[in-house]
Protein backbone atom coordinates (compact mmCIF):
# COMPACT_ATOMS: atom_id res chain seq x y z
CA UNK A 1 0.00 0.00 0.00
CA UNK A 2 1.35 3.22 -0.77
CA UNK A 3 0.33 6.61 1.92
CA UNK A 4 0.61 9.48 0.68
CA UNK A 5 0.27 12.21 3.58
CA UNK A 6 0.26 16.53 2.41
CA UNK A 7 1.54 18.14 5.66
CA UNK A 8 3.23 21.71 6.70
CA UNK A 9 5.66 19.50 9.35
CA UNK A 10 6.97 16.02 7.42
CA UNK A 11 9.10 15.57 9.66
CA UNK A 12 6.02 15.23 12.89
CA UNK A 13 5.03 12.22 10.74
CA UNK A 14 8.12 10.20 9.43
CA UNK A 15 9.81 10.05 12.42
CA UNK A 16 7.09 8.49 14.40
CA UNK A 17 6.37 6.30 11.99
CA UNK A 18 9.96 4.80 11.42
CA UNK A 19 10.25 4.23 15.50
CA UNK A 20 7.36 2.12 15.59
CA UNK A 21 6.65 -1.26 15.21
CA UNK A 22 5.62 0.36 11.29
CA UNK A 23 9.26 0.99 10.58
CA UNK A 24 9.55 -2.18 10.30
CA UNK A 25 6.79 -2.84 7.86
CA UNK A 26 8.72 0.33 5.89
CA UNK A 27 11.96 -1.63 5.61
CA UNK A 28 10.12 -4.21 4.29
CA UNK A 29 7.81 -2.07 1.84
CA UNK A 30 4.89 -3.71 3.01
CA UNK A 31 3.92 -0.29 3.29
CA UNK A 32 5.48 2.75 1.61
CA UNK A 33 4.52 6.74 3.22
CA UNK A 34 5.15 9.79 1.76
CA UNK A 35 5.29 12.88 3.20
CA UNK A 36 4.62 16.27 0.73
CA UNK A 37 4.85 19.24 2.19
CA UNK A 38 1.80 20.90 0.30
CA UNK A 39 3.31 24.68 0.75
CA UNK A 40 5.82 23.92 -2.01
CA UNK A 41 2.94 23.85 -4.20
CA UNK A 42 1.66 27.28 -2.85
CA UNK A 43 0.97 29.62 -6.23
CA UNK A 44 1.93 32.49 -4.04
CA UNK A 45 5.33 33.65 -4.26
CA UNK A 46 6.24 33.76 -0.72
CA UNK A 47 5.07 30.45 -0.61
CA UNK A 48 2.02 31.35 2.23
CA UNK A 49 -0.49 28.66 2.58
CA UNK A 50 -2.80 30.53 4.62
CA UNK A 51 -4.86 33.87 4.88
CA UNK A 52 -7.46 35.54 6.94
CA UNK A 53 -11.04 34.23 7.04
CA UNK A 54 -13.94 35.83 5.14
CA UNK A 55 -16.20 37.73 7.38
CA UNK A 56 -13.46 38.21 9.87
CA UNK A 57 -12.58 36.23 13.61
CA UNK A 58 -9.42 34.89 14.89
CA UNK A 59 -6.45 33.22 13.20
CA UNK A 60 -5.54 31.77 9.65
CA UNK A 61 -7.14 29.20 7.13
CA UNK A 62 -5.23 27.26 5.40
CA UNK A 63 -5.85 28.15 1.71
CA UNK A 64 -7.45 25.73 -1.15
CA UNK A 65 -5.33 26.00 -4.07
CA UNK A 66 -2.03 24.42 -2.40
CA UNK A 67 -3.85 21.41 -0.88
CA UNK A 68 -5.77 20.82 -4.29
CA UNK A 69 -2.92 20.66 -6.35
CA UNK A 70 -1.15 18.84 -4.32
CA UNK A 71 -3.72 16.50 -4.25
CA UNK A 72 -3.97 16.10 -7.73
CA UNK A 73 0.11 15.54 -7.67
CA UNK A 74 0.20 12.84 -5.56
CA UNK A 75 -3.18 10.93 -7.43
CA UNK A 76 -0.88 11.67 -10.62
CA UNK A 77 2.39 10.28 -9.16
CA UNK A 78 0.35 6.86 -7.71
CA UNK A 79 -1.45 6.20 -11.22
CA UNK A 80 2.15 6.77 -13.06
CA UNK A 81 3.03 3.68 -10.63
CA UNK A 82 0.18 1.68 -11.70
CA UNK A 83 -1.92 2.34 -8.46
CA UNK A 84 -5.45 3.99 -8.52
CA UNK A 85 -5.97 7.81 -7.48
CA UNK A 86 -7.33 6.49 -4.43
CA UNK A 87 -9.18 7.93 -1.28
CA UNK A 88 -8.31 11.40 -0.50
CA UNK A 89 -8.91 11.54 4.20
CA UNK A 90 -9.54 14.80 5.68
CA UNK A 91 -9.89 14.59 9.59
CA UNK A 92 -12.99 16.56 10.70
CA UNK A 93 -14.74 16.97 13.51
CA UNK A 94 -17.82 16.61 11.61
CA UNK A 95 -16.52 13.20 9.75
CA UNK A 96 -17.68 9.99 10.15
CA UNK A 97 -16.35 8.24 13.29
CA UNK A 98 -13.13 6.58 12.50
CA UNK A 99 -13.31 2.81 14.46
CA UNK A 100 -11.32 -0.44 13.92
CA UNK A 101 -13.91 -1.18 11.01
CA UNK A 102 -13.21 2.20 9.33
CA UNK A 103 -9.61 0.78 9.65
CA UNK A 104 -10.40 -2.42 8.41
CA UNK A 105 -11.91 -0.67 5.23
CA UNK A 106 -8.92 1.35 4.68
CA UNK A 107 -6.33 -1.21 5.28
CA UNK A 108 -7.64 -2.44 1.92
CA UNK A 109 -6.75 0.34 -0.31
CA UNK A 110 -3.93 -0.07 -3.07
CA UNK A 111 -3.51 3.81 -2.13
CA UNK A 112 -4.97 6.87 0.04
CA UNK A 113 -4.11 10.33 0.71
CA UNK A 114 -4.33 12.02 3.95
CA UNK A 115 -4.44 15.69 4.48
CA UNK A 116 -3.08 17.33 7.54
CA UNK A 117 -4.89 20.52 8.78
CA UNK A 118 -4.07 23.10 10.59
CA UNK A 119 -5.45 24.30 14.01
CA UNK A 120 -7.48 26.82 13.30
CA UNK A 121 -8.92 25.12 10.21
CA UNK A 122 -9.08 25.73 6.11
CA UNK A 123 -11.01 26.96 3.56
CA UNK A 124 -14.15 24.91 3.03
CA UNK A 125 -13.84 24.18 -1.13
CA UNK A 126 -10.69 21.89 0.09
CA UNK A 127 -13.35 19.70 0.25
CA UNK A 128 -14.00 19.04 -3.30
CA UNK A 129 -11.14 17.11 -3.31
CA UNK A 130 -11.77 14.90 -0.69
CA UNK A 131 -13.07 11.20 -0.82
CA UNK A 132 -13.38 10.60 3.35
CA UNK A 133 -13.95 12.82 6.25
CA UNK A 134 -12.48 11.33 9.51
CA UNK A 135 -13.22 12.13 13.37
CA UNK A 136 -11.06 10.27 15.66
CA UNK A 137 -12.83 11.48 18.89
CA UNK A 138 -14.43 14.43 19.92
CA UNK A 139 -11.64 16.39 21.10
CA UNK A 140 -9.92 19.53 19.17
CA UNK A 141 -6.31 18.91 18.47
CA UNK A 142 -3.47 21.41 16.95
CA UNK A 143 -3.14 20.11 13.81
CA UNK A 144 -4.67 16.97 11.44
CA UNK A 145 -0.74 15.10 12.10
CA UNK A 146 -1.38 13.20 15.18
CA UNK A 147 -4.68 11.63 13.64
CA UNK A 148 -3.59 11.19 10.66
CA UNK A 149 -0.49 9.16 12.25
CA UNK A 150 -3.72 7.33 14.75
CA UNK A 151 -5.42 6.73 11.86
CA UNK A 152 -2.60 5.26 9.74
CA UNK A 153 -1.47 3.40 12.51
CA UNK A 154 -4.47 1.51 13.21
CA UNK A 155 -4.86 0.61 9.40
CA UNK A 156 -1.40 -0.35 9.03
CA UNK A 157 -1.57 -2.76 12.02
CA UNK A 158 -4.05 -4.64 9.99
CA UNK A 159 -1.93 -5.05 6.76
CA UNK A 160 -1.00 -8.95 6.63
CA UNK A 161 2.59 -9.35 7.36
CA UNK A 162 2.76 -5.92 9.03
CA UNK A 163 2.88 -7.00 13.00
CA UNK A 164 5.24 -9.76 13.25
CA UNK A 165 2.76 -11.96 14.73
CA UNK A 166 -0.35 -12.64 12.52
CA UNK A 167 -2.52 -13.89 15.71
CA UNK A 168 -1.85 -10.27 17.93
CA UNK A 169 -4.59 -8.20 15.66
CA UNK A 170 -6.93 -11.00 15.85
CA UNK A 171 -7.05 -11.24 19.99
CA UNK A 172 -6.87 -7.48 20.51
CA UNK A 173 -9.70 -5.52 22.15
CA UNK A 174 -12.47 -4.34 19.23
CA UNK A 175 -10.79 -6.90 16.82
CA UNK A 176 -13.16 -9.63 18.55
CA UNK A 177 -15.63 -7.37 19.54
CA UNK A 178 -15.14 -7.24 23.50
CA UNK A 179 -13.05 -6.28 25.12
CA UNK A 180 -9.60 -8.05 26.48
CA UNK A 181 -9.60 -10.05 29.18
CA UNK A 182 -6.96 -8.97 32.03
CA UNK A 183 -3.15 -10.38 31.01
CA UNK A 184 -0.57 -11.06 33.62
CA UNK A 185 3.55 -11.59 33.22
CA UNK A 186 6.17 -12.93 35.54
CA UNK A 187 6.56 -12.87 38.65
CA UNK A 188 3.41 -14.99 40.14
CA UNK A 189 3.65 -12.73 42.90
CA UNK A 190 4.66 -8.97 42.37
CA UNK A 191 4.74 -7.02 45.88
CA UNK A 192 1.79 -9.10 47.44
CA UNK A 193 -0.73 -8.65 44.13
CA UNK A 194 -0.97 -12.67 42.15
CA UNK A 195 -1.96 -13.66 39.18
CA UNK A 196 -4.77 -15.66 39.32
CA UNK A 197 -4.79 -19.26 39.73
CA UNK A 198 -6.02 -20.93 36.68
CA UNK A 199 -3.72 -19.08 34.34
CA UNK A 200 -0.67 -21.15 36.00
CA UNK A 201 -2.11 -24.27 35.76
CA UNK A 202 -2.18 -25.30 32.42
CA UNK A 203 -5.64 -26.25 31.69
CA UNK A 204 -6.31 -24.73 27.93
CA UNK A 205 -9.83 -25.53 28.01
CA UNK A 206 -10.07 -23.55 31.63
CA UNK A 207 -8.02 -20.86 30.72
CA UNK A 208 -9.66 -19.84 27.43
CA UNK A 209 -13.18 -19.99 29.60
CA UNK A 210 -11.99 -17.30 31.60
CA UNK A 211 -10.56 -15.50 29.31
CA UNK A 212 -13.93 -15.30 27.45
CA UNK A 213 -16.13 -14.75 30.92
CA UNK A 214 -13.49 -11.88 32.27
CA UNK A 215 -13.67 -10.48 28.30
CA UNK A 216 -17.68 -9.94 28.71
CA UNK A 217 -17.10 -9.06 32.35
CA UNK A 218 -14.81 -6.07 31.65
CA UNK A 219 -16.96 -5.61 28.21
CA UNK A 220 -20.30 -5.64 30.21
CA UNK A 221 -18.54 -2.93 33.32
CA UNK A 222 -17.30 -0.47 30.76
CA UNK A 223 -18.79 -0.81 27.35
CA UNK A 224 -21.89 -2.69 27.54
CA UNK A 225 -22.54 -0.90 24.11
CA UNK A 226 -20.11 -3.25 22.33
CA UNK A 227 -22.00 -6.89 23.08
CA UNK A 228 -23.92 -7.85 20.29
CA UNK A 229 -26.13 -10.37 22.10
CA UNK A 230 -26.57 -12.54 18.76
CA UNK A 231 -23.06 -12.94 17.55
CA UNK A 232 -22.35 -14.28 21.22
CA UNK A 233 -21.70 -18.48 21.21
CA UNK A 234 -23.90 -20.37 23.57
CA UNK A 235 -21.05 -20.78 26.12
CA UNK A 236 -20.57 -16.94 25.92
CA UNK A 237 -23.85 -16.55 26.78
CA UNK A 238 -23.60 -18.87 29.82
CA UNK A 239 -21.04 -16.90 31.04
CA UNK A 240 -22.57 -13.07 30.14
CA UNK A 241 -25.57 -14.45 32.86
CA UNK A 242 -22.89 -15.74 35.46
CA UNK A 243 -21.03 -12.52 34.83
CA UNK A 244 -23.93 -10.62 35.39
CA UNK A 245 -25.49 -11.94 38.81
CA UNK A 246 -21.81 -11.76 39.93
CA UNK A 247 -21.59 -8.51 39.16
CA UNK A 248 -24.96 -7.71 41.09
CA UNK A 249 -24.16 -9.13 43.84
CA UNK A 250 -20.85 -7.47 44.35
CA UNK B 1 2.25 22.32 34.21
CA UNK B 2 4.53 19.27 34.27
CA UNK B 3 3.56 16.67 31.99
CA UNK B 4 6.29 12.80 32.56
CA UNK B 5 5.46 10.58 30.01
CA UNK B 6 6.94 6.60 30.50
CA UNK B 7 7.74 5.20 27.29
CA UNK B 8 10.17 2.71 25.42
CA UNK B 9 9.99 5.21 22.50
CA UNK B 10 11.44 8.33 23.90
CA UNK B 11 12.13 10.66 20.49
CA UNK B 12 8.41 9.38 19.38
CA UNK B 13 7.17 11.53 22.00
CA UNK B 14 9.81 14.73 22.14
CA UNK B 15 9.54 14.92 18.00
CA UNK B 16 6.24 16.19 16.99
CA UNK B 17 5.67 17.73 20.43
CA UNK B 18 8.29 20.17 19.57
CA UNK B 19 7.72 20.33 15.99
CA UNK B 20 3.90 21.57 16.52
CA UNK B 21 2.25 24.42 18.36
CA UNK B 22 3.25 23.25 21.68
CA UNK B 23 7.30 23.90 20.69
CA UNK B 24 6.26 27.38 21.44
CA UNK B 25 4.92 26.41 24.89
CA UNK B 26 7.28 24.59 25.85
CA UNK B 27 10.06 27.23 24.73
CA UNK B 28 8.42 29.61 26.83
CA UNK B 29 8.30 27.20 30.11
CA UNK B 30 4.33 27.09 30.16
CA UNK B 31 4.08 23.49 29.72
CA UNK B 32 7.23 20.78 30.46
CA UNK B 33 7.11 17.39 29.33
CA UNK B 34 9.78 15.09 30.34
CA UNK B 35 9.97 11.89 28.89
CA UNK B 36 10.93 8.66 30.92
CA UNK B 37 12.39 5.27 29.29
CA UNK B 38 11.32 2.87 31.67
CA UNK B 39 13.59 0.40 30.63
CA UNK B 40 16.03 2.36 32.51
CA UNK B 41 14.25 0.86 35.80
CA UNK B 42 14.14 -2.77 34.62
CA UNK B 43 15.67 -5.08 37.68
CA UNK B 44 16.38 -7.34 35.14
CA UNK B 45 20.29 -7.72 34.19
CA UNK B 46 19.40 -7.70 30.40
CA UNK B 47 16.78 -4.87 31.09
CA UNK B 48 14.07 -6.75 29.70
CA UNK B 49 10.80 -4.92 30.09
CA UNK B 50 8.49 -7.73 29.14
CA UNK B 51 7.54 -11.36 29.28
CA UNK B 52 5.75 -14.41 28.13
CA UNK B 53 1.84 -14.16 29.48
CA UNK B 54 0.86 -16.54 32.14
CA UNK B 55 -1.87 -19.09 30.48
CA UNK B 56 -0.44 -18.86 26.98
CA UNK B 57 -1.03 -16.43 23.89
CA UNK B 58 0.24 -14.73 21.17
CA UNK B 59 2.96 -12.46 22.00
CA UNK B 60 4.74 -10.11 24.98
CA UNK B 61 3.50 -8.26 28.07
CA UNK B 62 5.30 -5.47 29.59
CA UNK B 63 5.52 -6.18 33.11
CA UNK B 64 4.78 -4.14 35.94
CA UNK B 65 8.01 -3.75 38.08
CA UNK B 66 10.11 -1.24 35.68
CA UNK B 67 6.71 0.37 34.59
CA UNK B 68 5.79 0.81 38.61
CA UNK B 69 8.69 1.87 40.19
CA UNK B 70 9.57 4.67 36.84
CA UNK B 71 5.97 5.53 38.13
CA UNK B 72 6.99 6.22 41.56
CA UNK B 73 10.34 8.30 40.67
CA UNK B 74 8.64 10.61 38.66
CA UNK B 75 5.72 11.36 41.51
CA UNK B 76 9.05 11.72 43.51
CA UNK B 77 10.83 13.92 41.42
CA UNK B 78 7.57 16.40 41.24
CA UNK B 79 6.97 16.49 44.76
CA UNK B 80 10.42 17.55 45.34
CA UNK B 81 10.17 20.28 42.79
CA UNK B 82 7.02 21.26 45.10
CA UNK B 83 4.24 19.68 42.71
CA UNK B 84 1.83 17.23 43.22
CA UNK B 85 2.55 13.08 42.79
CA UNK B 86 -0.90 14.09 40.03
CA UNK B 87 -2.79 11.75 38.29
CA UNK B 88 -1.00 8.43 36.26
CA UNK B 89 -2.76 8.02 33.31
CA UNK B 90 -3.07 4.86 31.12
CA UNK B 91 -4.84 4.11 27.63
CA UNK B 92 -6.78 1.48 27.65
CA UNK B 93 -9.80 0.30 25.05
CA UNK B 94 -11.82 -0.30 28.32
CA UNK B 95 -11.03 3.53 29.47
CA UNK B 96 -13.62 6.55 30.31
CA UNK B 97 -13.87 7.78 27.05
CA UNK B 98 -11.19 10.73 26.30
CA UNK B 99 -13.06 14.06 24.98
CA UNK B 100 -13.31 17.63 25.21
CA UNK B 101 -14.38 17.49 28.39
CA UNK B 102 -11.63 15.13 30.24
CA UNK B 103 -8.68 17.30 28.44
CA UNK B 104 -10.22 20.88 29.91
CA UNK B 105 -10.02 18.75 33.24
CA UNK B 106 -6.91 17.44 32.49
CA UNK B 107 -5.59 20.58 31.95
CA UNK B 108 -6.15 22.28 35.50
CA UNK B 109 -3.58 20.10 36.89
CA UNK B 110 -0.18 20.64 37.86
CA UNK B 111 1.52 17.13 36.82
CA UNK B 112 0.53 14.02 35.14
CA UNK B 113 2.09 10.88 34.42
CA UNK B 114 1.21 9.47 31.33
CA UNK B 115 2.17 5.18 30.54
CA UNK B 116 3.21 4.11 27.40
CA UNK B 117 1.68 0.98 26.50
CA UNK B 118 2.87 -1.24 24.45
CA UNK B 119 0.74 -3.43 21.26
CA UNK B 120 0.56 -6.77 23.42
CA UNK B 121 -0.47 -5.15 26.45
CA UNK B 122 0.94 -5.27 30.26
CA UNK B 123 0.51 -6.89 33.51
CA UNK B 124 -2.39 -5.57 34.41
CA UNK B 125 -1.10 -5.26 38.27
CA UNK B 126 0.13 -1.86 36.91
CA UNK B 127 -3.38 -0.80 37.29
CA UNK B 128 -2.40 -0.32 40.69
CA UNK B 129 -0.36 2.58 40.70
CA UNK B 130 -2.69 4.75 37.76
CA UNK B 131 -5.32 6.94 38.74
CA UNK B 132 -7.20 7.26 35.54
CA UNK B 133 -7.72 4.98 32.06
CA UNK B 134 -8.83 6.46 28.72
CA UNK B 135 -9.65 5.42 25.50
CA UNK B 136 -9.12 7.71 22.75
CA UNK B 137 -11.52 6.31 20.19
CA UNK B 138 -12.73 2.52 19.30
CA UNK B 139 -9.38 1.32 17.50
CA UNK B 140 -6.76 -0.73 18.18
CA UNK B 141 -3.31 1.07 17.55
CA UNK B 142 0.76 -0.57 17.57
CA UNK B 143 1.52 1.94 21.10
CA UNK B 144 0.83 3.90 23.40
CA UNK B 145 2.84 7.01 22.27
CA UNK B 146 0.25 8.34 19.59
CA UNK B 147 -2.48 8.41 22.10
CA UNK B 148 -0.66 9.71 24.71
CA UNK B 149 0.40 12.54 22.50
CA UNK B 150 -3.18 13.00 21.13
CA UNK B 151 -4.39 13.80 25.14
CA UNK B 152 -1.31 16.08 25.53
CA UNK B 153 -1.87 17.64 22.40
CA UNK B 154 -5.67 18.39 23.70
CA UNK B 155 -5.45 19.14 26.75
CA UNK B 156 -2.20 21.57 26.13
CA UNK B 157 -4.20 23.77 24.28
CA UNK B 158 -6.37 24.35 26.82
CA UNK B 159 -3.67 26.14 29.15
CA UNK B 160 -4.21 29.89 29.02
CA UNK B 161 -0.92 31.61 26.83
CA UNK B 162 -0.33 27.89 25.05
CA UNK B 163 -2.27 29.16 21.88
CA UNK B 164 -1.19 32.27 20.36
CA UNK B 165 -4.90 33.88 20.06
CA UNK B 166 -6.76 32.44 23.26
CA UNK B 167 -9.89 33.06 20.92
CA UNK B 168 -9.27 30.44 19.32
CA UNK B 169 -9.72 27.83 21.58
CA UNK B 170 -13.50 29.18 22.48
CA UNK B 171 -14.59 28.91 18.55
CA UNK B 172 -13.49 25.30 17.56
CA UNK B 173 -15.84 22.41 16.97
CA UNK B 174 -16.67 20.77 20.73
CA UNK B 175 -15.92 23.79 22.80
CA UNK B 176 -19.36 25.24 21.98
CA UNK B 177 -20.43 22.33 22.05
CA UNK B 178 -21.83 22.13 17.98
CA UNK B 179 -19.33 21.37 15.10
CA UNK B 180 -17.93 24.85 13.74
CA UNK B 181 -19.36 26.64 10.33
CA UNK B 182 -17.48 26.59 7.51
CA UNK B 183 -14.96 28.71 6.67
CA UNK B 184 -13.92 30.47 3.76
CA UNK B 185 -10.30 32.39 2.85
CA UNK B 186 -8.86 33.95 -0.45
CA UNK B 187 -9.69 34.29 -3.66
CA UNK B 188 -13.22 34.62 -3.53
CA UNK B 189 -13.82 32.60 -6.85
CA UNK B 190 -11.92 29.80 -6.23
CA UNK B 191 -11.81 27.44 -9.74
CA UNK B 192 -15.48 28.25 -9.95
CA UNK B 193 -16.37 27.59 -6.54
CA UNK B 194 -17.51 31.23 -4.73
CA UNK B 195 -18.03 32.05 -1.31
CA UNK B 196 -21.24 32.85 0.36
CA UNK B 197 -21.67 36.34 -0.38
CA UNK B 198 -22.83 37.32 3.21
CA UNK B 199 -19.32 37.13 4.67
CA UNK B 200 -18.13 39.37 2.21
CA UNK B 201 -20.93 42.08 2.84
CA UNK B 202 -19.12 43.35 6.14
CA UNK B 203 -22.64 42.87 7.85
CA UNK B 204 -21.88 41.59 11.11
CA UNK B 205 -24.61 40.34 12.77
CA UNK B 206 -25.70 38.70 9.59
CA UNK B 207 -22.35 37.06 9.38
CA UNK B 208 -22.76 36.07 12.90
CA UNK B 209 -26.50 34.62 12.07
CA UNK B 210 -24.76 33.08 8.86
CA UNK B 211 -22.36 31.11 10.99
CA UNK B 212 -24.76 30.19 13.86
CA UNK B 213 -27.27 28.54 11.37
CA UNK B 214 -24.58 26.87 9.41
CA UNK B 215 -22.87 25.50 12.88
CA UNK B 216 -26.31 24.43 13.88
CA UNK B 217 -26.64 22.73 10.28
CA UNK B 218 -23.71 20.89 10.24
CA UNK B 219 -24.22 19.63 14.03
CA UNK B 220 -27.70 19.03 13.16
CA UNK B 221 -26.67 16.75 9.99
CA UNK B 222 -23.52 15.01 11.15
CA UNK B 223 -23.52 14.92 15.09
CA UNK B 224 -27.29 15.76 16.31
CA UNK B 225 -26.46 13.95 19.61
CA UNK B 226 -24.18 17.00 20.18
CA UNK B 227 -26.90 19.61 20.10
CA UNK B 228 -27.79 19.91 24.11
CA UNK B 229 -31.61 21.81 23.08
CA UNK B 230 -31.80 23.14 26.64
CA UNK B 231 -28.40 25.21 26.06
CA UNK B 232 -29.53 26.64 23.06
CA UNK B 233 -30.28 30.63 23.04
CA UNK B 234 -33.92 31.61 21.81
CA UNK B 235 -32.03 32.92 18.41
CA UNK B 236 -30.32 29.78 17.38
CA UNK B 237 -33.88 27.70 18.69
CA UNK B 238 -35.62 29.79 15.82
CA UNK B 239 -32.41 29.55 13.24
CA UNK B 240 -32.58 25.47 13.94
CA UNK B 241 -36.21 24.91 13.45
CA UNK B 242 -35.19 26.77 9.76
CA UNK B 243 -32.36 23.94 9.32
CA UNK B 244 -34.68 21.20 9.79
CA UNK B 245 -36.96 22.52 7.32
CA UNK B 246 -34.46 23.16 4.60
CA UNK B 247 -33.03 20.29 5.11
CA UNK B 248 -36.56 18.09 5.22
CA UNK B 249 -37.38 20.13 1.61
CA UNK B 250 -33.83 18.72 0.40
Amino acid sequence: MKIDVLSLFPQTISGPLHDSILGKALEKHLLEVSVTNFRDFSENKHHNVDDTPYGGGAGMLLQAQPIVDAVAYTQQQAQAEGLSAGRVILTDPAGKRFDEQAAADLAQADHLTFICGHYEGFDERVKAVVTDEYSIGDYVLTGGELPTLVMIDALSRLIPGVLGNDESAVDDSFSTGLLEAPQYTRPANFRGAEVPVVLMNGDHQKIADWRLKESLRKTYLHRPDLIDYQQLSPRAKELLAEVKIEEEQN
